[in-house]
């Protein structure tokens, strides 16, 4: 392993004159009549590739102008500066030993030209050999080492919250179940249900749709903790933004009120943005190149912005005010559509909003009540551009609100009762957010489809490699 | 949120004469006949907690002589020199809030008494609260962070494997199916099989055992790549070291032999254990002196040995040679089982091995064939006092070896197609290892069970919270 690294050789890590090796994969290859060819070399440790010079007079010569893409190859040589355009510095070539070829270079699926995402998608093994797919690993990459130091530098704890539960606080209607019994031969019980207590686990088992529940245990003793782990969701979406498995971030936060995990989420993503532009200038310039041309710019400015707090309320007087003509009519109680958060957040304000204080018939069960009765401590982050790329809440910490909330809405105490316990024991104020890695990857990258910024998607009907 | 860790006190970032706020939990409560009571405060940043002064004059003192272990509180005061045991620093309380009771503190499940392992799984969700798991999940977080940290510094991405998977390569044997068919109508072909193209992902779908094989497409394009996620095996196994449900970390690289992965193998253990005794002295003194008494010295020896390469073979003749009786009797050709593993490492040895090409009939289809045509280049890492801990291979890159090799397993070229393809198109030698963070965490904690350092143990018959 004793060799440079591409990225080592272009941060100045090793002087011109020195002999290095380097191992990877053509990019391309250019033979010039002066009988020498250009052999571009790329290792996925930066987005660009070096420069190796192979001279007619190298033993295998022959071989070299044979090379195509994605040939791998050892090269030796003294590292110069170089004449041509891109890279200030190459490599002139000692030996240039080809390790692998490629079978058939005419129908090698990726061959270098233009391949449509969805064609990519299909071979989501070889992807990662392309430009764009090796920009949007390093910059995820990026992103998930900047969230885990974010919170690591503040004191948090990561968490691992189970994949696997049985229990019933969820709401099981778009869980992926998990078993182990022949399909075929179902148990049932007299009663003529699926007999699970002969299943692996000894109860109906699913796959976590959040770390939330779970985590306010461990928040509720270490005082900061963080998820960040694969999440699911059974629902029959083909969207560019939802996927059947995706990670997930979570923190939880106690003695915290909502104000306090608004400003962390600012924190947060200021804290990441500014992370991807200054570790990844490279790749993010590919992005604004070609896939996005404000990529870079409009990080810089959500960097720059303070972040708008907003009710919920007023923004519906604003939405119902502003003149315009929404497919979906607003009043009080509705939840906010895609159109509704990219107006506020691109037209109206011009920056990320945080709106706050939602009514509480369209919130989850564990929203802590505002002294209005009417609404919860929850908000939404709004990022022009995406729309909602956060949602939080404070939690109900209050014991006999939160039973009385269950009540309402119909729930079971017995199916709360762990969950109840935090609040009977030392109960605390707390709060926390979820942020969608793969929207984040998305929004930063400028990457149209969240299927584009996870290795493989999966989605209704793909669960392929 | 603009009070003090307990951490941060004790870190020396507040000095004494100023006043702070501190929130947490009460550990114990000490009442004098000088009329004060003493309030040890705990808030999950550190093994220790602070100890805040109440004197008779505060208004709320009769409520605070009622302070039972985990009742919520806030407590402002001066920060002063200590003239107890324990801590330098203690607080001189204005005022000490008490946010949350203990509903019926005589049967609360955490009452400060001695329970057992077995109790505090049983209540998972409150064992955070106590000593033992709290400095768990410390150390579980500083490795976790430590292990990102070391494989980001040397260039890796990391890259999140899908969970999911339809892929048939890894042997469905011991694998949990996930599916959202109606188990009490469940459709069928006409040949009567399970008609999964009415499934969710339109094929029969499991929960992945190992994201290797995947993280090899990723490996074949940024040459230096890890995993670190959640892994599953629905095995019935009750034993200390097995879970359905553990996290892996999985590093993949590029142009690397044996040798290589063997070294980074060495150098990361290295590093995540100078990580922990460095970053939570606390912790590992806790536990060497409540768990394991060599907990902080295996580690630093650990720390300073060299790792013993020995081959397998090699093995075998010292086990044959060594005069020890062996429940297992050893020849060449047969697995090691955990008696040998540990004779080798502790007696033998006396310090880590990494123990070398084994004999190919007991190894996966993935390993590279050496040149004697008999044995892989495997190798598996045995720690003096838990015996196996990482194992990991070269994997073949020479398409038509592999070939054979599947060949000889009966296994059917067709299902490995898009694993052969990175063997088809610019192979190159590389390897990896796996390392089952659980253990890890065990090993570094002395704790017994894997079970107890994860937060929620998934194992036969246990899928709860």
């Amino acid at each position: 392993m004793a060799h440079a690294s591409v990225a080592d050789i272009f941060a100045g890590k090793y002087t011109v004159g020195e002999h290095v090796t380097v191992k990877g994969w053509v990019r391309t290859r250019r033979d010039s009549k002066a009988g020498l060819s250009f052999v571009a070399l790329h290792d996925g440790s930066c987005f660009d590739a070096i420069q190796v010079i192979a001279l007619n007079t190298l033993e295998n010569y022959a071989d070299i102008t044979r090379l195509t893409t994605s040939c791998s190859i050892i090269a030796k040589g003294k590292l110069q500066a170089s004449e041509g355009q891109g890279q200030a510095l190459e490599i002139d070539a000692d030996s240039l030993e080809i390790v692998g070829w490629v079978e058939s270079p005419d129908t090698y699926p990726m061959a270098p030209k233009r391949h449509s995402m969805e064609y990519l998608r299909e071979h989501a093994h070889l992807r990662p050999r392309t430009n764009v797919m090796g920009a949007v690993t390093r910059v995820r990459n990026c992103l998930s080492q900047a969230i885990h130091r974010f919170y690591h530098e503040r004191g948090y704890c990561w968490i691992s919250t189970p994949i696997l539960t049985a229990s019933d606080t969820e709401g099981a209607g778009e869980m992926f179940r998990v078993s182990t019994l022949d399909m075929l031969n179902v148990p049932t019980t007299e009663q003529g249900a699926v007999d699970y207590s002969q299943d692996f686990f000894g109860k109906e088992t699913f796959l976590t749709v959040s770390g939330q529940l779970n985590v306010e245990t461990y928040c509720t003793a270490m005082s900061k903790v963080y998820t960040f782990g694969p999440t699911f969701r059974a629902e029959n979406s083909n969207t560019s933004r939802h996927l059947a498995e995706f990670w997930m971030i979570e923190p939880e936060v106690a003695f915290a009120d909502l104000a306090d995990v608004a400003q962390l989420a600012e924190d947060m993503l200021k804290y990441v943005f500014k992370a991807v532009l200054t570790e990844r200038a490279d790749d993010m310039a590919f992005f604004a190149e070609r896939i996005k041309p404000d990529a870079v710019t409009r990080l810089e400015q959500v960097i720059s912005q303070d972040f708008v707090r907003m009710n919920y309320t007023d923004a519906i007087e604003i939405l119902q005010n502003c003149g315009k003509k929404f497919e979906f009519p607003v009043s009080w109680g509705v939840d906010l559509s895609s159109e509704h958060e990219r107006y506020l957040a691109e037209e109206h304000v011009g920056a990320p909003i945080i709106m706050q204080n939602y009514p509480k018939d369209i919130k989850a069960f564990y929203m802590r009540i505002n002294d209005d009765g009417k609404t919860v401590a929850a908000m939404d982050i709004l990022a022009p551009g995406i729309g909602e790329i956060i949602g939080g809440s404070q939690r109900e910490e209050r014991l006999d609100v939160f039973d009385q909330r269950l009540a309402e809405m119909g729930l079971n105490k017995e199916d709360y009762s762990w969950y109840r316990d935090l609040r009977r024991y030392g109960t605390v104020p707390h709060s926390g957010f979820g942020l969608g890695f793969e929207r984040l990857v998305a929004y930063v990258t400028g990457m149209q489809n969240v299927r584009d910024v996870i290795p493989f998607p999966r989605t209704p009907g793909n669960a392929s490699y």
